[in-house]
């Protein structure tokens, strides 16, 4: 076995086969990953392998999972900084590793200053290519899409990137039973129409047309976080839509001030507990509008918009926007599934669906993109 | 929220109610933690905390998993160097938090260099008590019990410390499901006479008396590894025998010889395929053996023999070396329980038993222990 | 423990606090069961009990379950005759025990010959009052409904009684989950609008205000079975309709003729297999229109349109004609459920859901409705 | 489809291919089953089937379980008298069914009048060749074996037939994963040496070479049960003997006296809760002379000693005396297995194991099985 002193640097640009899950803006020098379940994936024939990350967070550190061969080996926490990792040591260097490096925290729209980033790997092995899955799926959502309170015990309250992953939920579940390669689009809060809290700058359709627009600040700028996404470079079979649990939120929630212009924005009731007529229009709307927006960009994907795991008071209403879609455009592969329920017994922490409630989604949204995938 | 410049180190020995699981010498500066399973505890009112860690190797470095409020987050590879890592930031300051570093490997026979020392932390905040549990319970085995292949593909082979886990493995879950605090004494290959390939150094009962005392070196010399271990300073009330599998392995693999002494050591096979009644009864001996010296440490502790998770083919064995001992001592809290069956459903990596595997057993023996404490 | 000799007979009129399950005419003597999970229910305190049964039928037999204390512990076929059957016999005299014997069988509407009754019990014990559930749940369905397939080997493929139960399936699960007395409308091959092969007449809202209108033949009609439901005798807190399979199995069938009047029913496929428009919107307007039939019948009722366990493909058309049926009436206390799809491994006999689908559905929908009920 | 005037009577010494499961006399007119899980197997061709059957008792009355093509369709007690039962009507008259008729209940050690036979059948079909299995198990036992308690609720408490099962206990089960022809030897309350209530006529050795010596009366000798048995007829590949559990009841039960004697008898505990030596030896000669005795009639069969449903008390025991009989005659294939214990979640009616222990049960048990199958 051969000491450190062998290992050889070399730049993610230089090695061959490197493949990246989620959107980038192609740079790879460094590597930047926005997107929770983002990653990159290597075949490495070599015995030790080091990987340079670099982090940076003004208030929401990263958090990566590291798979070998398939199966989630560690998780950490990347402290501010540029240093190197250790992915795996001691290991038989003839034998070829699958290795994937995913980020396990959503892209923070909160916090400017997050960032993660990819430099360089160490080893004395040589790459080979990494096996095309036969589908790809790409995920848009909100805190559940972006695994909040899988990890975590029931009664933690804190909002911090600890409790969140993009491997132990039902995105990557999902795509691993239908043998797909996925992304993942989702920001915590977020809606179709407004957030949770009324602002109607927290609605995914608004940057979904970016590579990662929820990022705002100097740096992600630089980093072509508000680019234009090269919606050729991956082409979807299945867009699963998981928004609407923040749009029903914001009937119930005061209203939203803009600071800027003092206009004030609010999703109403009626007194009897009921849906204001004309603001769940708007919510409908936004939906019909955000389905030519996804079928803009994604010429032949299957539309699923998928909701129910934390209740389904707004269904009928998808329904409503997702037919009025269909009726205006005569687009046939868009389809509404019901997700089951999240109970006391599946919950995890902050009052989200736990590692057993993504388990049952997995299962019954999986089985329905097959049906999809067959038909196609 | 306050920025790191507030943070103050502590070392370990200015901390009050600091909890630490596993055998030690009772140094503080720092705290060196031998066997899987060990750790740091403590319960802490702050948004943030960090530790100083060091960790060394020649071969096989250490890992950790971090437990907040009772749930695994995170789970990493300990490199060379010492340092500081992030338990946690960014929560509520004045939520109490119960923090469990559990080392996830176990104690390396095999690299003299392996260590891992924590000196310090780093919080603003204050330390309470640790609540005590009702019972403690003592695990000592192979590497069923350093839960060797509960991480990992299940076709792995290497024998890397990443396939270990101090926290999902049967040791762990047992404990819990009695409400016990637990300690492990484990190595992988070893026996209760010799290990797997017939070395009569390869046994548990040898080192058992001492801190660590499968540990060879200066350095661990000089961290007391080898000191005699102070028994009236913790007292279970089960001690859990996992040990006979590399027994029997010892009877399949080829002679050890001994390179100093040229002696040659081996457990027969008859013709037939059955045990050799001479060294089969050596095997007695030396369960029969330990069991006097488990005792003679352990005054009022259950001692449970537990075995089973790879085959029972000593069973009848050590059933007999049990009952010698009870016939000679009149000794009355010895039992024999035998553990499920490893199948290929619930295997893991390296053909050892597999997370599914561990809870198996620690549901079925964990109703076992339930049956003694009640009892007691 | 006295013999038979000392048992003696009552009439089901006679006996004190029998309580029946399912739309009946109200006549005891003898009582006559027309739907899938109508039961007759009593607490004896007894050693002994047997039941005197008639059965009757051209084709389709009868079957009961027997349950005592609220466990099945036997399920048999009734051949035809007037007989008695004993229910339990060697028992603790002075015990209560809780007895329904329910009816396993579907209303037979292609079997004019088919009836079930009950005329007098044998016993030596006294009689006492059968304590209420707190809630009412009405099940109405097609052969899902009916637990067709629920007994069975995968293989099967006669369409025979045997395959059905009433215990065994998710209507008897639910009601037990959600704490709730439940009655069933049920009938294979039966939809809304059409039945399974484009025949208008098998359409459950036509039967819907009779006691069991399905039934036809002279014998059925001296019963009752024709007559009016007197609604006010048992108002639901739930109704639960899970229809619309059979008719979406209309558009992919044969068309039907009427024999009389030569006139041919067919539900359409456009040429790219989509449904034809004006027939899906006869289906809908079926819908609405079963809605409107059920809340004058149901006045307080919520009523659930629940579909989904072989597939979803009505499911936009269903919310469209809820959704009408809503804005026309203001009627709030409508709502549509998603039902888990059945797979390969949940499926049992006649390709039909098997137990484990029907457990899964009774899980997700208990929890759905217990969410009503706290609401209201 | 023809009608019931087809039907032909055939007594079933005139049907082909008959195949009967459990120990017989060989009688066919009618065929008399005594253990529990005994049967009546066919294939046949047919649309309808009806058998014969006759049943006695003065206290406890026989019950069945048909299997359609492997899967339980009805359960249903057999009241006395001599009568027809439909086993099935109504099927595709070209489809092969299995038929299997299964004895639920145990042989009645208590009730000299208990009896069931069967006669004829009455068909319009053919019969076909059944399928061998490719092996041969026996299980031996008491209540447990007898599957008591598998049916009914928790409080149940009377000692009555329904709540007995051969079909839905671990024999069943356990023979069906191994893809085994089973039978089964049990009686409640009976042990290797004595009953638990110290009776020593409450020995299954003592009746194991016989039909099924445990009946008494003039009919059942006249029917042959106590006729010596044919072992050449059926060698089992697996004998499972489950017995222990009462032995253990005798030492914690009154003592019994010999009516006719005056002999007293009582297995006895010391005053510290042990178990007196000496009535402790006499249990364990048993075990040792019992197996003595399977090998004399069981010349090549793994014999496996499998205890622990009900807790392990006598678990040292019994591998003593294992291990005595081994010494003593060289067999080497007898062994010892645990069996889970059952729990308040798997416990079935009257304090015994439940649907989920035996469940348990055959899954850890055939797994131990299907080891020495493929050894062998």
């Amino acid at each position: 076995m051969s000491g450190k002193e062998a290992l050889q640097v070399q730049t993610l640009a230089e090695i061959p086969y490197l493949k990246i899950h989620g959107r980038t803006t192609g740079a790879l020098a460094p590597v930047t990953l926005f997107w929770t379940g983002s990653a990159i994936e290597m075949n490495v024939r070599a015995s030790e392998l080091w990987i340079e990350v670099e982090s940076g967070y003004d208030q929401y550190e990263s958090w990566v999972s590291i798979l070998i061969n398939g199966v989630p080996v560690s998780r950490q926490m990347l402290t501010a900084g540029r240093y190197w990792i250790c992915v795996f040591r001691g290991m038989n260097r003839d034998a070829v590793k699958n290795i994937r490096i995913v980020k396990e925290v959503q892209a923070m729209s909160g916090d400017p200053g997050c960032y993660l980033q990819f430099h360089a790997v160490k080893t004395y092995g040589d790459f080979l290519p990494v096996e095309a899955k036969p589908f790809k799926v790409e995920f848009i959502g909100d805190s559940i899409t972006s695994g909040e309170g899988v990890i975590g015990a029931q009664a933690e309250e804190d909002w911090i990137p600890a409790w969140f992953s993009g491997v132990h939920n039902y995105t990557a579940m999902t795509a691993e039973a239908v043998d797909a390669e996925y992304r993942v689009i989702s920001q915590s809060g977020w809606g179709v129409l407004t957030s949770w809290d009324n602002n109607p700058q927290g609605n995914i359709p608004g940057i979904y047309g970016q590579i990662c627009g929820l990022l705002s600040g100097t740096r992600n700028e630089a980093l072509g976080a508000q680019n234009e996404h090269d919606f050729s470079s991956w082409q979807p079979d299945v867009v699963v839509v998981n928004l609407g649990t923040n749009d029903d939120g914001a009937f119930h929630s005061p209203e939203w001030q803009d600071e800027v212009t003092g206009q004030i924005y609010k999703q109403r009731l009626n007194d009897d507990g009921t849906y204001h007529e004309a603001d769940l229009a708007a919510f409908e709307a936004a939906v019909t509008k955000f389905l030519g927006k996804l079928r803009h960009y994604n010429n032949n994907a299957h539309i699923v918009w998928a909701y129910g795991m934390l209740g389904i008071p707004l269904m009928p209403a998808i329904h409503r926007a997702v037919d009025a879609y269909i009726k205006a455009t005569g687009d046939k592969k868009v389809s509404v599934f019901q997700l089951p329920n999240t109970t006391s017994e599946t919950a995890g922490a902050r009052s989200h669906p736990g590692l057993m409630a993504h388990k049952q989604t997995a299962q019954e949204l999986s089985g329905y993109i097959k049906s999809l995938l067959i038909g196609s």
